[in-house]
C-alpha cells in the first residue's frame, strides 16, 4: 500500500499548457515536504476506526494539506510576511514571482474542492467534508485569522483576542482535519469531542510555534525564524516563561482529555500526539 | 419573491470579529454591481426548464459570482494589473490595502464551496457543481487563464494561444454557469451543448471587451480603458478591423446556434443574449 506521501506525489496537480512554468510552480510548495500533520491526524482517526477506508481518506487528507499549503503560499506574500524561506526552500514568490505566487495559491485553494468532489466517497461524505473544510478555512476560520493577525501587527491585542486569532488562523483547520477523519468514518459521535480537542491542540501548536521562533535557528526551523517582534505571538504578549507555563498547562489537559479517547483512537494518535504536545519542552 | 440581486445583498457573507474593517471589505466589491452575467446564464436556464427551481437556483448563481468576483479582485492587484478601478468603484486594495484585497479574494474564494455545500439542492446535484465550479474556475481553467496572460505580457502570442488563453480565463466560468443551471433542472442531455455554446460566447465576450477597450472611455466602462497594449489581446495582435471580423463571424454562429435551443430556453436567454452578442456594435 502506497503512503500518504506517495499517495500525494502521485497526485500532484497536473497542467500542460504553454505556460512554461506553471506546472511546476504548482508542484513545488506542495513536494517541499512539511510536517504533513493535518494529514496524519484525519488518517489517524480513520485508522482507528476504519483501516479498510485509509487509501479513500487520502484524499480528504489531501483536500487539507492543499488548503493549508495555499495559505503558507499567500501568507508568505511580500504584502503580508515577506517571507524568504518556507519548508527550507525559498517561497514561491522568491523561486518564480509574486503573479505566480498568489496565483498558486488561488488554484491550490479551489483544487482543495475539486479534490473532495472527485473523492471515492458519497455525495453525502463529500458535502459534509466540504462544509467543514470550507467553514473552517474560510472567511470565518483561517482567512478571518490571518486578516486579524495582520490588521493588529504592531498593535498588541489581549491574551484572550490572541486566542480569538490563532483559533482562527491555526487551530480550527487543524480541528477540522480531526473532525474530517471522523466524518469518514461515520463515527459523528465523537466529531464535536474531537473537534473542540483539535482546538486545544491547535493553540497549543501556535503557542509552541512562538516559543520555537525565539528559540530556534531559522535553520533548525526551515522557516525565517526571530521574526516575530511585530506580531501578536504568545511570547511577545506573554513573555517566554508565561507563555511556557500556558503551553505546559495546554498539554496537560490535552494529554488528560486523549484518556477518554476510544482504545484504538489512543492506538492510533497517542504516540504522535505525545511528541507534538512536549515538543516546545526541548 | 426577491430578484438575484436582493437574495445576494441578503446573503453577503457575516463575520463579525475585532477587525474593524473585515465584513465590509468583504461586502465591498459584491455590493459594487456588475453586469451578474454569469448569474443570468444559470438563471436562464433553470427559468427555462422548471421555473419553480428559481430562488434555489440563486445559491449556485451566487457560487459563481463569487468565484468571478475573487478572481476581479486578485486579477486588480498591484502585482497583477494594479488596477485602480473596478466595477465603478475603486479597487479593495486602494480603498482598504494589499493584505485586505488578498485576503478577501481568498476568502470569496472558499466561501463560493461553502455556499454550495449549503444550497438547498441534493447532495448528489451540489457535487455536481462544486465539481463543475472548481474545475472550471480552477488551475485548468480560470487560473491557468490569468497565468498565461500575465506571462505573456510583452511576449505576443499566436491567435490560436490567445484563444486558449481566454478559453480558460473567461470562456469557461462562462460555460460552467450555462451548464450548471443544466445541472440544476437534471436536463443534462443538453449540458454539453450548452457548455460548448458557453465558451464560444465567452471567447465573443473577450473579443468585445478588447475592442472595448479601445473605443470605450474609461468613464464608460467603470474600469481603467485603454491599458491593454501590452497584453494578448485580440485588438493588439488581429488589429481594431480583424478583431470587429472576428467577432461579427462569432455572433452570426451564436445567434444561428441559438435556433436549435429548446423553445423556452430561447424565450429566456434570446433577448438578454442578443444584446451582449452586438453590444460591439454599437
Amino acid at each position: 500500500m502506497q503512503n500518504f506521501e506517495q499517495f500525494l506525489l502521485n497526485n500532484l496537480p497536473q497542467s500542460q499548457s504553454i505556460h512554461p512554468t506553471y506546472e511546476s510552480a504548482l508542484h513545488n510548495m506542495l513536494k517541499a515536504g512539511g510536517k504533513r500533520f493535518r494529514p496524519a491526524l484525519l488518517l489517524g482517526v480513520v485508522k482507528a476506526y476504519n483501516p479498510l477506508l485509509i487509501e479513500s481518506a487520502y484524499h480528504g487528507a489531501y483536500a487539507i494539506e492543499l488548503l493549508h499549503t495555499y495559505s503558507l503560499i499567500h501568507d508568505d506574500l511580500p504584502a503580508m510576511d515577506n517571507s524568504p524561506l518556507r519548508r527550507g526552500h525559498p517561497t514561491l514568490h522568491v523561486s518564480y514571482d509574486e503573479v505566480t505566487a498568489i496565483l498558486v495559491g488561488d488554484a491550490l485553494n479551489t483544487y482543495a474542492f475539486e479534490i473532495l468532489s472527485e473523492a471515492p466517497f458519497s455525495d453525502e461524505t463529500k458535502v459534509k467534508l466540504i462544509k467543514e473544510l470550507s467553514s473552517n478555512g474560510g472567511l470565518n476560520g483561517m482567512v478571518l485569522g490571518q486578516a486579524i493577525d495582520c490588521y493588529f501587527e504592531n498593535k498588541p491585542l489581549e491574551i484572550e483576542d490572541i486566542k480569538i486569532l490563532h483559533t482562527n488562523k491555526t487551530a480550527k483547520l487543524i480541528a477540522a482535519s480531526l473532525k474530517m477523519g471522523a466524518i469518514i468514518v461515520a463515527q459523528e459521535n465523537i466529531a464535536n469531542e474531537l473537534y473542540n480537542f483539535g482546538i486545544k491542540l491547535g493553540l497549543l501548536f501556535q503557542i509552541q510555534d512562538d516559543i520555537l521562533d525565539v528559540t530556534q535557528s531559522t535553520q533548525e526551523a526551515g522557516k525565517l525564524t526571530n521574526n516575530d517582534e511585530d506580531k501578536n505571538s504568545f511570547v511577545t504578549i506573554l513573555g517566554l516563561d508565561k507563555a511556557m507555563s500556558e503551553a505546559n498547562l495546554l498539554a496537560d489537559e490535552l494529554i488528560n482529555e486523549m484518556q477518554s479517547f476510544d482504545e484504538s483512537l489512543q492506538r492510533e494518535l497517542s504516540s504522535m500526539l505525545i511528541t507534538y504536545i512536549n515538543r516546545h519542552k526541548n
